[in-house]
């Protein structure tokens, strides 16, 4: 029967974790609204090269890749910004700027399954199209922030660097853009050293080796003692400099009104290639995946063919962030409506039942009909397990009257009850 | 740059078109809550196996099916239930009888793009597991029911039918069960011809192809007539019968006390090779596709290595339910949250601007903050355009005295006001 078992990586939400899920879904929906996002729905089935397109080979080799009955090749999307700057540039081309978009949904990427990663994920995705002001970074940090801190996240920070800091470096060198996107890469993955000699074997000059090397050491939370020492190692190099005060004036919008846990990192580099600017992560202590990346991004737009547009932009990772809730075990207020359940004592009256059921859904209240054909004494005894707040019982007798038996379950009172004044007197007792 | 478009037969969600779908999904959310359905979330990607077990050829061809790295042959959902069943035969294996669990999400076939039919559409399924009584199919009515009416739907159908009216008499002829399968695919595309001459081909009796050519044009909003008829038609066919009976005792169930537009089918099948009993949909006159459609499925969970489980359900097109009320022109009531603006003056205050920002969306109020660098003028005709009901300016002259200018665009009036008080004098105003 194995071939009827979920497939490795992916995975099933029971309905406790759904709820969680959909809840921080409903936050990440609130911050929309209060910082003026609008939502956009993208398919989940893209052309494999928009996909493709700048998002770096790491995120390429793992896509979920096919040819659809149409030939076309095709793949399910591993992430959202390509897919909302294919709409930028073409359906949304002359929507005034600035776009404030939100995406919710899944994501597939073929990564090793560990703690925290699947192979589907669920992001809520941010996009702030059309801006090219350390304002508009900085709105994507705050409403990231406001994110985190809404769902009721402990301890977690914010590592920020700028990818022209070392783009700005390695573009003094001379080097090929896919040499270092490949460095690039290998820094996103810590692996220092391999970076250097690979930067080393296409050209770079020691002088460059050397500052590299400083510089991926350059980190902390003392932000203008980090911000400084970066500067000085930069300051023979005008883009990379350029880059460090751009991101000083986004960590001066941010950091000293806002409660926010920043950590500079000079080295900090993501597997994206489509990034321009800032980039940042958010982390909390208990795992060593990022709940949260995103950046700057000005000429993928134009990439997918439209017009030059600056946009900036971060994706949350709604199940990772789940999964911190859980580890910090943050209780999830989960309103928990109290519902009734309805039972007739024969099956005839069945048909009375369903009408009554139907009668207090009407009225906004939660009903659950008995259709196991259980007899009253035994679906009591389900009601209780279940932590059902009322049952009402059709019996024949009380029915000649127009009226059943309502019984509160924590109370075990119970007493009859007209039907007109059902919906009330269930609502009284249930406020 | 074709190859940055958009797939064929895939579909973009503008904020306009996102706002509604997502507002639908929460009708079906509210509808789930008030009959006691919770949420589970299963992947779109699952065992090509899985999905193909009695989906019917149909479906089965139209199937996004591919290996993925690991050569696992996999494809993407083209309905909830196999999912459903899975979980139900795996996982929640040992969950207390009924289950009622809800799935909503967006699930992939490739059908010729029409009107209404995309390759990627979005549901809503219930599927209420573990009950074999007629309560349970017209709960499942019942709800759909529900669900039609509290988007606003006008003159929507029910047809319904059983699927063992007709195999109970193929069943009699001794037919297997693919021959049966392939009628009935015929039968549900109104081949009624060919479906004929397929279960003449196999070997079925005269007396077996007039009965069936009758049945098929048995149907009608007069359901005692249409189910006497029927049941008139069968008298020989012990199966067919008890389908009959178990037909009317559920439409007895729902069509008296709840106002339920219902048009019985004798002849009616679906493309679902896994149905067992009860089938119907929903349809508007506006639109010649189904809105819904569901049925009784009592072996589907055992055939994918389950417990024997009675079970019905129902997949609502939330996308189609979409495009009935644009059709039928239903004003969709999106609650318009009422918004802020903020200028700076000077991009010095930029810093300021921010930090009112996030005061007054902790305060619960949508904000959107200038990033576009534009003066004050400029800022004040967006936000005219936009229908932004305040905007706040952040001036050098009002800081230093801790206020700020709120500007009432609809008014037209502005007045400084304390930036402690500012929440407050909104809030006053936007209610």
């Amino acid at each position: 029967m194995n071939t009827f078992q979920m497939v490795r990586g992916m995975r099933d939400f029971l309905p406790e974790e759904a709820k969680m899920l959909r809840l921080i879904e409903g936050k990440a929906r609130r911050i929309a609204q209060l910082y003026g996002y609008e939502e956009i729905i993208t398919p989940v089935v893209e052309s494999y090269e928009l996909l493709a397109a700048k998002t770096g080979e790491e995120v390429r080799s793992r896509m979920y890749a096919f040819k659809d009955l149409g030939g076309r090749k095709v793949a399910l999307r591993p992430e959202f910004t390509a897919s909302v700057a294919r709409l930028v540039a073409t359906t949304m081309r002359n929507a005034p700027k600035p776009l404030r978009l939100l995406s919710i949904g899944s994501l597939y990427r073929y990564d090793e399954p560990q703690k925290g990663r699947f192979r589907e994920f669920w992001q809520s995705n941010f996009e702030l199209i059309g801006s090219e002001k350390p304002e508009a970074d900085a709105e994507i940090l705050l409403l990231t922030n406001s994110l985190m801190k809404s769902v009721g996240l402990r301890n977690y920070a914010f590592k920020i660097g700028h990818i022209w800091v070392l783009r700005g470096i390695l573009n003094r060198e001379g080097l090929a853009e896919d040499v270092q996107n490949r460095a690039l890469q290998l820094m996103d993955k810590k692996q220092y050293e391999d970076a250097l000699s690979l930067v080393k074997d296409a050209g770079a000059s020691e002088k460059c080796l050397m500052l590299l090397q400083k510089m991926v050491n350059v980190r902390g939370c003392n932000l203008s003692n980090v911000l400084g020492e970066m500067k000085r190692l930069v300051e023979d190099y005008s883009e990379a400099s350029e880059a460090v005060d751009n991101l000083a004036e986004i960590i001066e919008l941010v950091s000293k009104a806002h409660d926010l846990d920043v950590m500079v990192d000079a080295g900090f580099a993501r597997g994206l290639e489509y990034y321009t600017g800032m980039i940042f992560e958010v982390y909390v202590p208990e795992l060593d995946i990022a709940l949260a990346g995103g950046g700057r991004y000005d000429r993928l737009v134009e990439l997918v063919g439209g017009e030059p547009t600056p946009a900036v932009g971060v994706a949350h990772g709604l199940d990772r962030i789940m999964l911190a809730l859980q580890e910090q075990k943050v209780p999830i207020e989960a309103r928990q409506e109290k519902t009734v359940m309805i039972i007739s004592v024969s099956e005839v009256l069945n048909r009375e039942a369903l009408k009554i059921s139907e009668m207090l859904r009407a009225e906004g209240i939660p009903v659950e009909v008995e259709v196991m054909g259980r007899k009253v004494a035994k679906a009591l005894e389900t009601a209780n397990r279940k932590g059902i707040a009322y049952v009402v019982i059709v019996g024949e007798r009380e029915l000649k009257e127009g009226a059943v038996t309502l019984r509160n379950m924590e109370k075990k009172e119970q007493r009859p009850v007209k039907i007109e004044e059902l919906a009330k007197a269930i609502r009284t007792g249930l406020n």
